[in-house]
Parts: C-alpha cells; structure tokens; sequence
C-alpha cells in the first residue's frame, strides 16, 4: 500500500551532469575555455576525505578541471587563506570550495569571508546569502544542497508557489537558505528548530516539507498531510549488523510510513545526496561562464 | 470588555532617548565625541521630507549631529552617490541614511551598496541582511523597525523563545528582518504574504503577531488567537472628514476588534513608529562608539 512517487535524484543529478558535459564541451570547443574548481581540504576527517573525492571524480565525469589542495590538521587559519587568495587570483579556477567542518581552532567565518564572491560556487559568502534573502536581489550562487531540493521540486512538476511549505533546520548551509529559495518561489514557510514545540502540529499543515534535520526517522507518517510532498535532506549512520560496513545510512524521515501518506518522497540515499555534487558542477560551470560573459 | 494591555511605544522610545541623551553626553564630556548623522534625501515627496525633518529633530533632541543633503528629482545616480562616498570619508558622520523611496530613474540596490557597511545605520546592506540571517554571525546594524518591534517585546517582558511567531509581509525593510530577528530568539516563524492562502489560519496558532503589510483593518480579531500578542507595523491613512487633515492614520490590525482578543496590542500612531526613529538614534550611537573603539 506504498503509494508515493519516489522521487529518484539520483536519475535526475545523471540527466543534469549529462546536460553539463555538453555544455562544458561545447563550451570547450568553441571558445577553448574549461571551467575548474578548487578544493581545499584541511586535516584528516575520513568523510571530508570522500567528499572531496567524489566532487574531484564528479568534475572529471563532466570535463570540469579540478584542482586540490590538501593541508594538515595543525595547519594555521593564515595557511588556509593563502591557498584561498593563490586561487582568487587564479584565471584557470572559476570555483573554490573549502570543506567543512574546518579544524576547530580556525574560524570558519574568516576563511569562508576570504573567497572571492565570484568564486563562491558554495553561495556560503554572507553577501550572496543577503542577496538571496532580499527581494529585488540576486545572489551570485546558490547553496549546493538548497538549489538541489528546488531543482527536484522543478523537475518532478511539483508546485510551489501559494503552498504551505514547512522546513525541518535552519542551519546555514541548508535549512535556512532552502527556506528562504521556498519563499522565493511563493509558497507560505514555516521554519522548524530544536526549540519548536509540537513540530508535527506544523508539518502536519504541509504541502511540501523539507527536512534538514541529521535525527533517524524523526518525521514519522503521522507528521505528514495525507498527500504531501516530502524531502529528505538528513543523512543519518545508523547501526546495522546486516551491513559490511556495520551501519547504513538513512535520511530524517521514516520512509517506509512516509511512502504510506506523502504523494512523493526522497529516498536516502539516492535523492537529495546526488543533486547536491549536481548543483556545484552546475554553480562551477555558471562561474565559467561569468567570468567570460557568455549567456 | 477590551482587555488587551496597550504598549506604549510612545513611552518606551521616550525611555530610549533619555537613555541615549545621557551616554550622548557622557561621550562628549569624557572623549570630545559627539555622534553624527547623515541624512540624504532625493526629490520633493511631501512624506519623506517630513520623516527627514523628524529624524533630524530627534538627532537634535539627544545630542546627535545631523547633517542633510537635499537633492533635486531630477539628480543623477552619480550625484547621490558621491554624497554618499562623502559622508563615507567623513570622521564627523558615523551613520548614513539614503531616505527611501528614490526617484524612479535610480538604482537603489547600487545606492544602498555605497553606504559603507561601518555606517549603514539603516542595515540595508546586503552583507548585513547575510549576517542577520546566518546562524553564529552578527550584522553590524539591525533594521531600525524591526528592531523596534523586538524592543518593544523585550520591554514588556513577552516571552520569544519556543513561541509560534507570524510575521504578516516579507519586505526587506521589515517583515523579512524581523522575521530573522524572532527566529533567532528561538521562535518557530512563519511568514505571510500577498501570496497566503487562509492567512487567518495560520495567523490563529501564532502567540505573537507583527503585522507588516500596508492594508488597513486586515487583521481581524478572528485572525487572533485569545491571548496573543499583536505588533501592527502599519501606517495607512484612511479618509476621515472629521479630522483636520481630511484623514487619519490606521494600522493593519483592527484596533478595537484586537483590544478584545489580544494579551497586548501596539497602537497606530504610537506603537512601532516612535520606536523606529528611537532605534536609529541607537544605531548612530553605536556606530560613533565602534568607529572609536568605545565599550
Ligand atoms: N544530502 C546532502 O547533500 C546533505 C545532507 N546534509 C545532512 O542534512 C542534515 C542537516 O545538516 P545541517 O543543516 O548541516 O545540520 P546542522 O546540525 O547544522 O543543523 C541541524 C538543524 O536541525 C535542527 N534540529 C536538531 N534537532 C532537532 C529536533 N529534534 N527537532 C527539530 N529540529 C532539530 C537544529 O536546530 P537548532 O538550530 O535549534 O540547533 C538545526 O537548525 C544532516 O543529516 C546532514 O548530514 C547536509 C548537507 C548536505
Ligand atoms: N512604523 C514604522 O516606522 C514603519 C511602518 N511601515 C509601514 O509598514 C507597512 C509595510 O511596509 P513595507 O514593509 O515597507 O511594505 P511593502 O509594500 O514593501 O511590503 C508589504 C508586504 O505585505 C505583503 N502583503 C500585501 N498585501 C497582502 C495581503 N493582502 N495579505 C498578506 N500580505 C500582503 C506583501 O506581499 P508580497 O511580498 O507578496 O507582495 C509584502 O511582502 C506599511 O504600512 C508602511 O507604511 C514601514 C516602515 C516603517
């Protein structure tokens, strides 16, 4: 009894990174131009360490240049910076991305300020976070993750606008951000956080609900409007025996109720997951594409 | 039968200033620093001359510099903006205000970007509004009547925290900040506007209400669940023949139909408006007191 579309992000990131081999193709042959990324890395975390390897192998699938650079743990916040600036200047690199969580004795605001806004294929930079915030403004780039869940919204033909639209976080690199692209596009948002009382009183009430949360099946089927459009952005390790690694990863939202009484879902993994690299091989591109003036 | 407490803004911006007057003058005697402030104002509107005259007024009445520039309708977007690059040179000015709305031929966005982020006392820089919206940043200025409501909630005690909060307008100028601001006390927001279906229904679960739109008597007392607390930012003029002017002014929140169902209301004139030019004399002072390094 399973009746919920599922909403395969997974497919739909294949169709955007085939659409972007094209152009960067194109784009190659015609005015000789090939868009790079930057990635800095600091310290040793192992899934920081996957990250940006499934983001350089990303880029090589779509003839993006990627370019790495790796410091050590006890690097300075002045090392960092460095590395940022020598990439600001540098004409081959139209996109830079520091890995977060940086090491704790660095401040991350110092670091992340220090990318040319030109640059910030992240969309981290307060500038354009303030720009999207704004009506009449732009930003220049959009948060990866974010503009992954609009696209999936956009692509599966999913209206928006005059909706009841209820996000689960309001963190700076997702919750917030997509909340504020909801808003955008029309739809009425409501923002859920750890000092909410009753969320599923408010999730309840929602077209379209967007978790960005990092909690197991914390949204169980009775927090969903018979109907209602869910994604899932959480990306949660949870023991499992029965798996070699010994966990499996799984989203915010209890899938298998879910799939019982939303009109569509995310699966973890294999929704949001695949649209975020998407998106920052979109946002690279753009940046290319900005720093010559072409469409 | 109407028992909502009446919140004084008139009052509370009175305590404000007298506040301000005496740290205006402490300033003075202990470092020779007198704060200033810089209005420019485009144009002939009727309105905005009166709110520049009031500003100046209240700059006067605590001690406060005030410097005007007046220019003509028919100015170039590079007249304004070199007064504005003047006063940004200007150790005498520590706050700069561009009255709004400008003439129609400008830009606003390339205007408001001139103000220097040190002296945007409005907090209509983009790089402000970021950091106002980014979790673990501070913006340099907090918008004068956003700031003015969540004054007026702190001064009677209204609990935030954990509430359901109903922000009714999305402008960059109030209803998308002060929706920030109340998120970051920790209440769970939502935000209302032109394109809300059945706002009475979401606006009936919220405990605090700050009504932003521009349209006389729409929130009802229906709107309001018994018991909450209503901030009516409006300022409409409806026709009365009975009054000298040939009008009076109005708020967006039924008055006497609020009394009756709220906790506490603001009323219109002498709720929020006094506050907003209360919290840019605020902004001015702190602005003179970080550009000397003062506590
Ligand atoms: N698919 C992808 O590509 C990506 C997935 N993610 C995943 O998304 C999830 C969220 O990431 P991120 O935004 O960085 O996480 P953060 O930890 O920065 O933010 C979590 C947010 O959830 C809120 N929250 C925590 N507990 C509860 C609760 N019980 N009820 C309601 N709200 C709660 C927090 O509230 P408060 O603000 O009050 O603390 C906070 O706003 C994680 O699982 C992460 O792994 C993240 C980025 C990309
Ligand atoms: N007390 C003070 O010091 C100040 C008072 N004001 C007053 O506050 C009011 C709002 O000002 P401002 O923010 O600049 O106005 P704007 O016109 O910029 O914004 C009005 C907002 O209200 C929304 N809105 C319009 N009609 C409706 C409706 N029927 N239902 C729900 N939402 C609606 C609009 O929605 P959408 O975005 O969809 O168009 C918009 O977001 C005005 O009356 C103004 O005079 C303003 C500044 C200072």
């Amino acid at each position: 009894e399973a009746s919920a579309k599922v909403i395969d992000g997974k497919l739909v990131a294949k169709q955007i990174r085939d659409e972007i081999a094209a152009e960067v193709s194109r784009m190659k042959e015609s005015a000789g131009i090939v868009p790079g990324l930057a990635v800095i890395l600091v310290g040793d975390r192992k899934d920081s360490a996957t990250y940006v390897r499934n983001k350089k192998k990303a880029c090589e699938s779509v003839g993006i240049n990627s370019f790495e650079v790796h410091l050590p743990e006890e690097s300075t916040e002045q090392e960092v910076l460095k590395s940022i600036l020598g990439f600001n200047d540098d004409p081959s690199v139209h996109g830079i991305l520091v890995q977060l969580p940086l090491p704790s004795h660095m401040n991350e605001e110092n670091i992340l300020n220090a990318v040319s806004i030109e640059k910030d294929v992240d969309g981290f930079h307060p500038l354009n976070t303030g720009r999207l915030a704004m009506r009449g403004r732009e930003p220049l780039f959009v948060p990866c993750t974010p503009k992954g869940c609009i696209e999936l919204l956009h692509r599966y033909g999913i209206d928006i606008k005059g909706k009841r639209a209820v996000v689960i976080g309001r963190s700076n690199i997702v919750g917030m951000p997509v909340a504020l692209l909801l808003q955008n596009e029309d739809a009425t948002v409501s923002i859920i956080h750890s000092r909410t009382k009753n969320p599923e009183d408010i999730t309840r009430q929602a077209d379209i609900i967007i978790s960005a949360v990092g909690q197991p099946n914390m949204v169980r089927g009775k927090w969903i409007k018979p109907g209602a459009v869910v994604i899932d952005v959480g990306i949660n390790p949870v023991e499992d025996a029965a798996h070699p690694r010994g966990y499996r990863l799984v989203g915010d939202v209890c899938y298998e109720e879910a799939c019982k009484v939303a009109s569509a879902v995310t699966p973890v993994p294999g929704g949001v997951g695949p649209m975020t690299i998407a998106m920052l091989l979109a946002n690279t591109l753009s940046a290319a594409k900005r720093a010559y003036n072409l469409a």
